[in-house]
């Protein structure tokens, strides 16, 4: 037996503002309630009202581990048992460790060789086996057959699963209670997972604009929203590896139907966003977090006088390897 | 006219606590009420229970901004016309500038030479005039004595002054009247502005043991609290930029009455501190900010199982310089 206190149900379909309203009771017990965190001066200086939801400080450092305990939560008993699995080099691998460290059930994280050294160390801390792969999407996917092959365990993916999406979107739904009549939502956008859960509670619970934020260098999502049609990043160049992936088809099709628009900004305004963080509020978050922010200096005239509410995705990064 | 809404009385003795309630109250609408923060992993490495008062959060990014302010509302209209002056290479001439800028009025401050542009950006930023000096504690002086010569500006002093006193106290009113029942306080000390006041506070008001946590290598408060007698730094060896000063003779009466030991610690655990800090709790902290919970690891024993209140102090660095 896990020490899961409840199975939720399988989805089968986008879920429901009822259905989040669940996921969210069921996980409340293993997250934090992150806060809601402002800044008189990033105001003063961006000349509007800037809500931050510091998912940096939840467990694991990032949003992520909302949707991964989500997922886990719909599992059978049986099936938890053997364990789960997943490849990742970034969070959504920590989040499936340390979901699988607080239900009591074995973990197996496929990192490919070249991972961050401070990433495996803290996958392995929360006591999940690491099998490391070569650096490729084929290795990384042969990897987790490998571990499901011989232990049976589940696999989690990282974004292109209803459950997912679903978890992720409770910290919107935490969001928008705490800080109601936001005239903007700006979320980033990768997989798709953050931003398709925020989409559809801010389109059932708030008159929000929903906004994805992505780097110019991995814009897949805003060329996909552009065309009706779900392309992929070649070769993505962005200092924010947490947004590098491509975007999810299950993701996508929520995106297209609830989020207002994807904006773009570059690096260079992205690691201006990460200094003013870092420098006026004294709160650690990483590159793929403040892609959000840099939007908005990218754009000031947009949000000009605006309440506008932004996720702080994670906060984990090397430490010895800062870009200012 | 400044903008102050009331001028404080002056005080001719250590504060009480009823002095400092009184200045909490005159502070309070310049200041931000600090949150007090926690972290379940650090307390699980660490065997106890720790709370940080996160003055890194205040204004101006230290609890600098609370003595300052203090000492300036007991000016006179007249006084604080002609604005207010300090030497300062760090946190306590941003407090000026700052607190000159909320009332209204002009500051001074004199900053030597080799100052870190950060911080002469940042003083600059708060509207202050800055004048720059030789990197020694003469020529500062002297900056000081010109300007109060030339502009008729009012000296606040960073540490040896019952106002300063008194107003950093209000920093620990506020974290024991939110977390009762503490075994211990710990707070850096450097010239005792913090130390002497959350004393004076703790031993009003608690039970909790206070102790103050100093680098090994500008270990002058623990020499004096030994001898009885007010010793000096030589040549303060430490990576606390915050913390090299010597204790001054107005603190070191209040802080031989009220404070129960001042332990030292290593600049190396001082730097795996911060470092445990930064990437469990995902908030920006100074070197000097985290010599208590250094202090903490260096003798886990002693505080095992304790519940420990710590002053985190400030967060102002150099980003593109850290220690690890």
């Amino acid at each position: 037996m896990s020490g899961r206190k409840e199975k939720l149900p399988k989805l089968k379909a986008p879920p429901s503002l009822d259905d989040i309203r669940r996921i969210r009771a069921a996980i409340a017990p293993y997250i934090h309630k992150t806060p809601v965190i402002t800044s008189d001066s990033i105001n003063r200086i961006l000349g509007c009202e800037i809500f931050f939801k510091a998912e940096n400080f939840q467990r694991i450092g990032a949003f992520k581990m909302r949707g991964a305990l989500s997922a886990a939560l719909t599992l059978t008993e049986e099936e938890l048992s053997k364990g789960i699995t997943t490849h990742s080099s970034g969070n959504h691998g920590q989040a499936v460790a340390k979901t699988a460290y607080l239900l009591g059930v074995p973990a197996y994280i496929v990192m490919p060789r070249n991972s961050t050294p401070i990433k495996i160390v803290a996958t392995k801390g929360y006591g999940a086996e690491v099998r490391f792969c070569e650096p490729n999407i084929e290795a990384r996917e042969a990897g987790v057959a490998e571990v499901i092959r011989e232990t049976g365990a589940v696999n989690i993916h990282p974004y292109n699963d209803y459950h997912v999406i679903a978890g992720q979107a409770t910290a919107a739904l935490e969001f928008l209670e705490e800080t109601p009549d936001l005239d903007y939502l700006l979320v980033p956008v990768s997989g798709g997972g953050l931003l398709a859960g925020s989409a559809i509670v801010a389109k059932e619970f708030s008159n929000a604009l929903i906004i994805g934020a992505e780097p110019s260098g991995a814009d897949d999502a805003a060329r996909s929203l552009k065309s009706g049609v779900l392309e992929k990043n070649i070769e993505p160049i962005t200092i924010c590896d947490g947004l590098r992936g491509n975007l999810g088809s299950k993701n996508f099709e929520i995106i297209k139907e609830n989020v207002d628009d994807i904006l773009t900004v570059s690096d260079d305004m992205i690691i201006e966003a990460m200094s003013l963080i870092w420098n006026r509020m004294k709160v650690i978050v990483e590159p793929s977090a403040v892609v959000p922010l840099a939007v908005i200096m990218n754009d000031r005239k947009r949000f000009q006088g605006k309440r506008v509410g932004l996720i702080l995705s994670g906060g984990n990064l090397d430490l010895k390897n800062l870009p200012f």
